[in-house]
């Protein structure tokens, strides 16, 4: 009856001990606790919460689960990102090899996307060649001869999350800021970096809506990470609209290396700089301005590109369309088909429902509804204009790349309900909260 | 994700139809739903309530999981009461006898103890040759001839309630009183009667401890047999002492036959008088003064008693230990050990840990620890002694009924942590609260 007892605490409100969180993710993973008293001890948390010291022990007992990454062969400070998921966030693969560049190593597990979000995962692989499925060896060699790799995940990271994550999506308890931070920390942390920098998207097209609940998430997990003994800082930063223009992603391969060619969208160029100086300052490579300017320097000179190039050749890909886009501009294979969408309207474009943009970019076969769905890399949509752009009868939103034209045209009016528009001018929302 | 979406709803606090609650119930029961969201949804209940439509459709789901028992061939207005059950309540088995003498069929179905509670189908047991299980055809024919028949529970009553109960049971969701109250009214509802009497007890040795639970409990089964187009009428009653004096199977039918014989303990006595006429008001017998009276009168003229006996006979049950009883003067067959606890004190006895003093006698052997513990009929407690009344260092407190003596004496410092003892006087409890 120990389960039970410990239902009962949560249920009034008390707080668990780390020997009874400990007891609860041991037995739960060991198969010796029912997902019955465990759904109903998550109901309860997502009623009473849980403390600092709760998310912590949880996160460590979810830890403990699992194999951890040994990243001590590495020289220097190990920093990792993280991102909440978003729609068009493809930072790290602009923001890795930048630091990468500038002598931070990035030994970077990441993940897939499911529903509205995409993966940076499911984007390398839209690289011809490129292997994301790297043995934990070949990993290190490469990070140690190259500063960067980024691979799916292999190991067994916080099986016990996996496993309570796996209860929650069907018990309706995802939506637990405790959870959730213990969830992201506990695999931040079994990932073995030193250091932890946290993208908290916010926002309509963000897990997290309000502001509120953002600073809330990033506060648990900042705790968290410092109860665990890794340095962690977090950003807040702006999803009520898609991050730059591409969604999709080939689209979002080809914005990386337009930021890298110091020729990307504005948000996405200055969210990288931003990203780029808090993970070199978390390095202690000097003061946030420093880091700032070497994070531009980085872009300007070519060296993060290179170091791009460099990574992708050294996990398989085939850099052939790098050179030849670079060359002869443009070559990169394009969806069958490319249908704009025009403004129905004067004026200027008052919302965005990013993830009504996000499921668009699902429904055009760039996500994934199931996690067993297949992707097709070139689908899409290149966004045009966004919040408080101004917009003209007859004159592209953004372009459906898909290979079905039926599906571009289903896709087209479920865009335009993600729009409201304004007769007067709108501001564009703000890129950092803090 | 029909389940999911329903989950969600009740965390939020929304209310659910009466076609998702159906759509609920009928799936768990079916196995279609998995324990694990039924339990995540029951403790998003536990927090967020259920309102009076909720917990009827959630009762009348249940009863249509299962079989329901056809009254119809009784005459006139069926009447059923329910006890939510506590130490010494052996109400039914004087009530039903007073009401069926004068006229009102009593077809009770009636269920074991458990813990510091005991049931009035283990009380009828320790009978000797009475049937507690008959077949409904034989059930209805009993009724009919001789307007009287408690048997256990027959049939599949409401398996849908038995099967959420059990999930209740691990994952702390038990005390929420919406559920409760539709657990207590769908077996009610099923057993047929066409109004229902609630005896819902208050007080440290019931299941609501608080006067303001056993309200809110009171309200919302009478709520739902309303709203099931059955009249229902709650009333409530202490249980901050054992009831009557006598707590163990043959101890209490000992004192059920002492009331029938007005020389039964007084608060007993009141109480059974009290729910008689309250059942005889509901079968429109007459005011509730005449119902009083009425009731005040079959045991009077043992018209009562003359039932009890006959009820006993037609289930089989030997009743030559009553003539006996009555002609000899106690040949009922008593525990080997008769050990009483003296006073360590003189004053008054402030309280009584109910509770305490039930378990004391389910050490004895008079109640079930595990469901299939076996009873042992003779063993009991005779309580000399109650909140209010006076004692004397070495005078009696209560007499331990028990077959063996090492565990009566075990039992007798357990009793007195029940006691606590005040040197002025200290007033009787009130009996009925409203």
């Amino acid at each position: 009856m120990r389960t039970y007892e410990i239902i009962q605490k949560k249920k009034l409100g008390l707080e668990l001990s780390v020997q009874e969180i400990e007891y609860i993710v041991e037995g739960y993973t060991a198969g010796q606790i029912p997902d019955a008293q465990i759904s109903a001890l998550l109901m309860a948390v997502y009623f009473k919460g849980m403390t600092p010291a709760e998310t912590t022990a949880l996160t460590m007992a979810m830890v403990h689960s699992g194999d951890q990454m040994d990243l001590s062969s590495l020289p220097g400070i190990k920093v990792d990102k993280h991102s909440t998921g978003g729609v068009g966030d493809k930072t790290t693969l602009a923001v890795g090899p930048i630091v990468a560049a500038l002598g931070v190593p990035v030994a970077k597990m990441s993940g897939r996307g499911l529903g509205h979000t995409g993966g940076t995962v499911d984007k390398l692989e839209a690289i011809p060649g490129l292997r994301i499925e790297i043995p934990t060896g070949e990993f290190l060699e490469i990070v140690k001869h190259h500063g960067i790799c980024v691979t799916g995940q292999s190991g067994n990271f916080a099986p016990a999350d996996k496993k309570i994550y796996a209860l929650r999506d069907v018990t309706a308890t995802v939506d637990s800021i405790p959870l959730i931070a213990a969830s992201i920390m506990s695999k931040k942390i079994a990932a073995g970096a030193d250091r932890i920098l946290l993208d908290v998207k916010t926002g309509n097209g963000a897990f997290m809506k309000t502001l509120a609940d953002s600073q809330a998430l990033a506060n648990a997990m900042v705790e968290i990470g410092e109860g665990c003994g890794r340095k962690t800082v977090a950003l807040i930063t702006d999803m009520s609209v898609p991050l730059g223009n591409a969604v999709g992603n080939y689209l979002e391969i080809l914005e990386v290396i337009d930021v890298l060619k110091s020729r990307g969208p504005e948000d996405l160029t200055h969210l990288c700089i931003e990203l780029s100086a808090q993970m070199l300052y978390l390095a202690d490579k000097g003061s946030q301005e420093a880091c700032r300017d070497m994070a531009k320097e980085a872009i300007a000179n070519h060296s993060a590109l290179a170091k791009f190039t460099e990574m992708i050749q050294a996990q398989g890909g085939d850099i052939s369309y790098l050179l030849e886009e670079e060359e002869q501009g443009g070559q990169f294979p394009l969806a069958k088909f490319l249908v704009p969408i025009p403004s129905p309207v004067n004026g200027y474009i008052a919302s965005m429902d990013t993830e009504g943009i996000g499921l668009c970019a699902m429904t055009l076969g760039a996500g994934r509804e199931k996690v067993d769905d297949i992707l097709d890399f070139t689908a899409g949509i290149m966004i045009k204009r966004k919040t408080g752009d101004a917009v003209e009868i007859g004159k592209p939103l953004a372009v459906l790349h898909a290979d079905d034209y039926g599906k571009a045209k289903a896709v087209m009016e479920k865009y335009l309900d993600c729009l409201t528009f304004s007769d007067v001018p709108v501001p564009k929302p703000t890129l950092i909260y803090g």
